[in-house]
């Protein structure tokens, strides 16, 4: 059976030019063949001076990307690690105004690395405030100037969901923060590649961006510091990344992560557009079975996502009828999906804890046909009638 | 000109035997073909379950070279990480029997990540004590017994220099942590793969392991925790890693370090013998050179490892001259080329600066041959000749 892979927001394969492009760095042709690039960034020898040359290249691929200059822009080893530093890193280097510890201000909608920084912030004597959002998952940007004191020191604000999709007014926030002088870091790992973004034009004064999310490997990640800004890091070593990162450069992840931002930045709009003709008519059809519905926003939204609620239908159990016919989804974030708990994001929309439990996130992507979408709209009513059947709160 | 790499000690090449086995896991065949591991491990569908059983595989694998049991090894993305998590992991989770902030014991031979994070613990009110060592490089157990007050929570020493390639007595301070009831850490960057480790019977409550010393891809490290040790993460997020390492989890490059281990392990006995004889060749050879000297223990020694200081002579010098022949050779650590600071490890043996500044680590690996050696044996001698010759220390 040919399976079908409809979960590309949880990870995506890597395509076959970001690994040809990364091969000579791995040291294939490391014993006197001229390919090279395997080297220590650190070392000052031609090994380590080629490998520090890719690395710098790949860094002005991603700069230019999101309109960044070239030392704006740190490497880390995951969106998860961006998060930490961005948040950690900002709160533990840098006091309000006011004096004491600061305050931080995140939706209720972010990603589960983000959550817990802030928890551990929490811990550590630093304020949280979180951000409603409205049923469609949005967070309305005068929510943003309201939440603001003077002791607050830092937004992070998530680009896109990873469960919903939904797309923020991350300029508008941008320009709240920027007035209120308060940092503003939005996590981009799901709009990275997918959406433009330019932090200059957006005001984002930090933004996450991941590799493993775009055919890219995994293990390759970036946060964009603008100039000026102080962080304290969250990895202590040896002086990489301007002393913000320390850990031996992963160059042959790096080079692919630049590579894959490359593609993703040229085939965007067509991408989209192929991609959000197959996501509406999957939305079309999938909304004549009854009783079901879509998360998230109608228009601003990723063209890759669609997240639907069926009443009296558990999403575990939709996530294997469909797994067992060889079609991979995801109930929410992968992050989450070994919780009991419902997805935080569908709750904060306004869902009550079974609408939330039923939901189902199909996210297409790359690689994606046309006749993977129609079997998916074949098989989804037959499964969905037959659990509902079985339902202890019927029908 | 074909190059001579003799820098493993930095980093590595991958092996052809370890990309080999990466590859199904970047997602190459991911459509349709059979191979598959690319998934993220937190997915619940059969792509995310393939990837979970590439992960748990390696985790046995990894585990079984250090006798450890499965659940106690944990994956993070650099040995950099692993130190971190180690220090500052056990620092902010463990208060001493006598209250109030810790102590910890580190050497003064720790690679910068250890210091670093160590300085970070002390800015948080954390007790550090830096032990000394001999002119060899070594640490005397019985100074660790006398360091330990009722406030200590954790002793960090390192299992072989990356330096001057000492191993420390390991098994003797893992006894006398143990006796005090103190968790004992070790950083096995060097070590791991290259010499036996026994985490049970070295009483090692903690170990750094890394991938890319040793053959395996950059991007993948271990952190050994003892059952029943509880850590603080230093990446909040999703729940990997029994909830002590937020981030997707890299497989393909853990699948890398896995094999990359495996390999090690099996060839350790015939390679180190090899690698020895070369390195006792090149040893005796350079220390004819007049005014030239060894650092580090003579027999408590890494086999890949020769490290030699050379008075009236700059070790930057010496590197380029050896660059400019095609030999690549570091002074100290990586991480530390770019300062211009003499090392602290050899700072710690008791050179004097200036000694200190003249020093030349060669680290030899899988790939060196004896041509290698001998070529260097020829050259070295008429550099630092040249060199000698200019110095403003004259002769």
């Amino acid at each position: 059976m040919k399976r079908i892979y409809l979960d590309y927001a949880a990870t995506t394969p890597v395509d076959k030019r970001v690994s040809k492009e990364m091969e000579p760095f791995f040291g294939f042709s490391a014993q006197g063949g001229p390919a090279s690039g395997w080297g220590n960034t650190m070392s000052l020898h031609s090994f380590g001076q080629e490998a520090k040359i890719a690395l710098e290249n790949s860094r002005q691929v991603l700069a230019d990307i999101i309109n960044a200059d070239l030392n704006e822009v740190i490497f880390t080893g995951s969106a998860t690690e961006s998060n930490n530093l961005a948040l950690k890193g900002v709160a533990l280097a840098n006091n309000p105004p006011a004096g004491g510890k600061g305050h931080i201000i995140i939706s209720s909608i972010e990603h589960p690395c983000i959550i817990e920084s802030a928890k551990w912030l929490k811990k550590q004597g630093f304020e949280i405030t979180k951000l409603p959002v409205d049923k469609y998952g949005m967070i309305n940007p005068e929510d943003v100037r309201k939440s603001i004191t003077n002791k607050t020191i830092l937004v992070s604000v998530i680009h896109a969901s990873n469960e919903i999709g939904t797309i923020q007014q991350i300029a508008e926030i941008g320009k709240i923060c920027k007035e209120a002088k308060v940092y503003f870091h939005t996590d981009a790992s799901q709009s990275f590649g997918k959406e433009k973004i330019d932090v200059k034009e957006m005001n984002i004064d930090l933004l996450t961006a991941s590799s493993h999310k775009i055919y890219g490997p995994k293990g390759a990640a970036l946060l964009y510091v603008r100039k000026g800004i102080i962080l304290e890091p969250v990895l202590h070593g040896g002086g990489q990344e301007n002393g913000l990162r320390g850990s031996t450069v992963n160059v042959p992840a790096i080079v692919g992560f630049a590579k894959a931002g490359e593609i993703c930045q040229k085939e965007m709009v067509k991408e989209n557009k192929r991609l959000a003709k197959l996501r509406n008519k999957l939305i079309k059809e999938v909304l004549k079975i009854k009783n079901s519905h879509l998360n998230g926003h109608q228009k601003s939204r990723l063209a890759n996502n669609a997240n639907f609620s069926f009443d009296f239908v558990e999403g575990e159990s939709l996530l294997m009828q469909l797994d067992m016919q060889g079609i991979a989804c995801s109930t929410g974030s992968a992050c989450s999906s070994f919780k009991l708990e419902p997805s935080h994001v569908l709750l904060a929309t306004g869902l009550r804890p079974e609408q939330a439990h039923g939901s189902l996130r199909v996210s297409l992507g790359r690689f994606t046909t046309e006749a993977e979408i129609n079997k998916l709209i074949k098989v989804l009513p037959k499964i969905v009638e037959k659990i509902r059947a079985i339902s202890p709160y019927g029908k």
